[in-house]
């Protein structure tokens, strides 16, 4: 292991964002990672359930990883933890209440943590092979997240992961501005640091101001209450119980991530709910409406959640009422946005009053903004720069305030997943490239839906299927019979009964004239007799049935 | 026809916004429609190229539509103007811009006005019928658009179709704000208003914000400038060429709507841009980079446009260079974000500079936010107000701005499209319910994907087909032979080569104890197998050929 030795930093995971779930850190064949968690699909992954990073290349090296520390409980951070360490079964660094969250999710994944998880934090550190890691305290929309200073023999290294500088946050404990003061007093080699708001300028509101916002709602409604977030936004339950409290309303949770999640928190105590607050959704159900509060998932509009559910009206446990107040305490995810409206067209149309973002300041975003992102940047005034968890259009950006604060332009680097990043003699360069997709998970199968399969996926999905079976007489090889045909997904079952007789008769011209061998044939003369009537494309399959 | 007589509207079209591409009214039999525009498909309407209005009720009623009046050249205003009158040959009546760019549209889809198309002008009124129709000139993201005032026997309705309060518009014609008071002091019975920004806050910035942004993106290029925007979006053709102008640039326009669109509006005087500014595509790309502008379409990330075709590196007549500057000058529409990233981000791999809204100011809503909304009804000050032009979770906002600012609750009605509203003595009511949906239009067919199809093209696309093809001796009753199989977007040819046997194992188990007519009980034998082994569902067939 040489002074001079080669740091290599190897961003993985999260569709277009990169190191977004995942970043590993390699020093003299020993591998240090960073977050193990999931994306959700985009609406064109047809079929996928959730993604994770492909760590192919952690997965070859298995024996060579000492250790997976993680900043923060969010589920694009801890998600993958169980597909993880079924793989690659090392020792899990993480704080307490991340700790809780993890056992969870492996709980619920039926998933065990081999190597054991060990308790860190902040304002501690560890040593891991040639890796010394520096917890520090920072600011995120759940309490305990932390950034690493991770000092090698290549130099020192500061990871920032999801963060915002929230001077009064609802656990009362901001970012740990000395910390990273500290650091760029003993010079800071590379940072790396969260882009997700890279384009929003100004500086993220504080968590603060939905307190307000939360009484406000609740002194107004006069039916139920139902508010809507992340099973894992336990800041957000926290300020929701406040309110409730003081509204003299009673608090339940609907849903079984949301309540295990507030459970190990209250335990841990990362949550101030009082006993008598907190009562089983059987008894909210029960009591007057103006006297509870129903938590619960679906602020993104998923379908299969209870808001979705509610939304449609195929809850299970409660229905909506006309007059229910209706909280979505989130931002739209970029992608959701149509969900999201169908939902709350859904809810307004079931009679609900519907809160979300931009009625009333009850959602916040737990990223930093550009004035945040160059503060960091000033703070720790870094040698090197690398922009992580975001997509290029945002990596971008943040690249150009780098720049502006004072970086070197050569200095300051822009990668996409797999690419990986070599800090050596106190220079930064491109290394080698990685694989760095992600993999799909679907059903209980992992990384089975491939490209292939998605487009075939989409190749259905947009024009249908033809089916033609022919039965053939194996001796004279003419049809037995005319040929059966089945669609789905193309026309009207009525349109389709004008169509099937002469495509019938185009396919008897081509065995009868060129015999059984053509199925090529049969199928481009089908295709595009069928683009020429209809102008679509569906999928023309052949089947023989030789007798 | 009573002096009291009844007053029917009738919101259509537009997926969820309501009377978002046509409204009509219906008094004593004779039906004046306003608008006849498309919608863009939404992401899980696979296979849709774009969405019509269902205008049954008016189809059934053709001989009683006495004309349709077009507010303004946009495509949701005028898309389906070629559809309408195919079916329903009326007189038309339109602004000279917004008359040449249908005609352009016309003529593009080889339909003829047979009615003819007349000329009107803000400031004059024409009479149709019982209808009496005031145009009045408003501001919005295209010259020459206009709101009407339809004085009926039942009373003055005002009918705001898409606006913003613009003080210095592009063309230097602000609202005639003094025709709303005249209105205003007539007494309006029923004021219909855009709502599509009734979810902002404050004020819609002027366009004339963005002659100054376009100043200092133009300063700042070094190579070509690319700007994509709306090829119907005719007053940021203007800011353009005045940028291109002051900055010594020569300006190209790439794709044929944008071509089209701009030679009909610098026609009719509504561009003003000098011969010499303007040149082919073929000498532009032929000029020094810092000389030239091209325009064209692919603002909001559409595959098959030009920027869409840049990012791709599938554009025939020219490619993205290293340090073009491209700009996207228009805002997502909901739906469109992860295909605007996705270009962005394609861009920026190629080496472009990428310049959108969150980047500099190079684009405005053309729609009025709240305190626009809340001045109009001020200025109207109507007797009931009706929201158009939004979805539910926005017309719900637009009305309780209205209650705001002192319309009586009971006065204010939120309807979605179909539900007929009536105006009768003053008075306003629910009316009839008609057919109020939409209409897809896929290739050259019109209406005949219907929500059967797309939900089987959904169903292909989540799980993929599993095709058993089973041949079968006509005496014996028994398989001839093995079945063979097929799969399409289910899982891989290995995994599917693990699964086959397996399930055709099955298949010969129910044939051969159960015989040949249980096609129900082999596909759901084949289902529930999959399920098991890879949880996912994939469409079954079995094809049966006896010979």
């Amino acid at each position: 292991m040489s002074k001079h030795g080669k740091l290599k930093i190897i961003p993985l995971g999260g569709l277009g964002e990169v190191g977004k779930n995942m970043t590993a850190y390699e020093f003299d064949h020993q591998i240090l990672v960073v977050d193990a968690g999931i994306m959700f699909p985009k609406n064109d992954m047809i079929g996928v359930d959730y993604i994770i990073p492909d760590y192919e290349y952690l997965r070859n090296r298995a024996d060579n990883v000492i250790g997976l520390v993680i900043t923060h409980g969010h589920e694009d951070h801890i998600g993958a933890v169980h597909h993880f360490l079924t793989d690659i079964p090392v020792p899990v660094y993480a704080t307490p209440l991340t700790r809780g969250l993890i056992e969870v999710k492996l709980a619920r994944n039926g998933a065990t943590a081999h190597a054991g998880i060990h308790t860190i934090e902040a304002g501690k550190s560890i040593e891991l092979g040639p890796f010394k890691v520096e917890f520090f305290h920072i600011c995120h929309s759940i309490p305990d997240a932390v950034g690493l200073g991770i000092t090698t023999p290549a130099g020192l290294v500061v990871h920032m992961s999801d963060f915002k500088f929230d001077h009064t946050p609802v656990d009362g404990w901001p970012t740990d501005y000395g910390k990273l003061a500290e650091f760029a007093g003993r010079g800071v080699d590379l940072l790396l640091s969260d882009s997700t708001n890279a384009e929003r300028p100004g500086w993220t509101p504080s968590e603060m101001i939905i307190g307000p916002a939360f009484d406000k709602v609740f002194s107004e409604a006069k039916g139920r209450i139902i508010v809507a977030t992340f099973a894992s936004l336990i800041s957000r339950v926290q300020q929701v119980a406040d309110a409730a409290a003081k509204l003299g309303r009673r608090m339940a949770l609907a849903g079984p991530s949301m309540i295990d999640n507030v459970k190990i928190a209250r335990k841990l105590g990362y949550l101030d709910i009082p006993d008598e607050l907190l009562i089983p959704l059987d008894e909210a159900l029960h009591m007057q409406d103006h006297k509870v509060v129903l938590m619960c998932t679906g602020s993104q509009g998923e379908p299969s959640s209870i808001v979705g559910r509610l939304s449609a009206g195929t809850n299970r446990q409660f229905d909506l009422k006309t007059g229910d107040t209706v909280v979505l305490s989130s931002h739209p995810i970029p992608g959701n946005e149509e969900s999201i409206s169908k939902t709350i067209n859904r809810l307004l149309r079931r009679g609900a009053i519907v809160i979300n973002d931009s009625i009333a300041p009850i959602h916040v975003s737990g990223h930093a903004s550009q004035e945040e992102l160059k503060l960091l940047l000033n703070l720790v005034r870094p040698k090197h720069f690398l922009p992580i968890h975001g997509e290029l259009r945002q990596l971008t950006r943040h690249a150009d305030m780098a720049k502006m604060v004072g970086i070197p332009a050569e200095n300051v680097i822009v990668v996409e997943n797999g690419q990986t990043v070599e800090l050596q003699g106190k220079k930064i360069k491109l290394g080698e490239r990685i694989p760095g997709q992600y993999i799909f998970v679907d059903g209980q199968s992992i990384g089975e839906v491939d490209e292939d399969i998605m487009r075939e996926r989409e190749q259905l999905s947009r024009g249908g299927i033809f089916l033609i079976d022919l039965s053939i007489d194996k001796h004279s090889g003419r049809l037995l019979h005319e040929p059966e045909i089945i669609t789905r997904g193309f026309v009207s079952p009525e349109e389709a009964e004008q169509l099937i007789p002469e495509a019938r008769q185009r396919v008897m011209e081509i065995v009868n004239s060129r015999g059984l061998n053509n199925e090529k044939d049969i199928v481009s003369a089908v295709k595009s007799y069928l683009r020429e009537e209809t102008n679509r494309k569906p999928m023309v399959f052949v089947t023989l049935s030789r007798a």
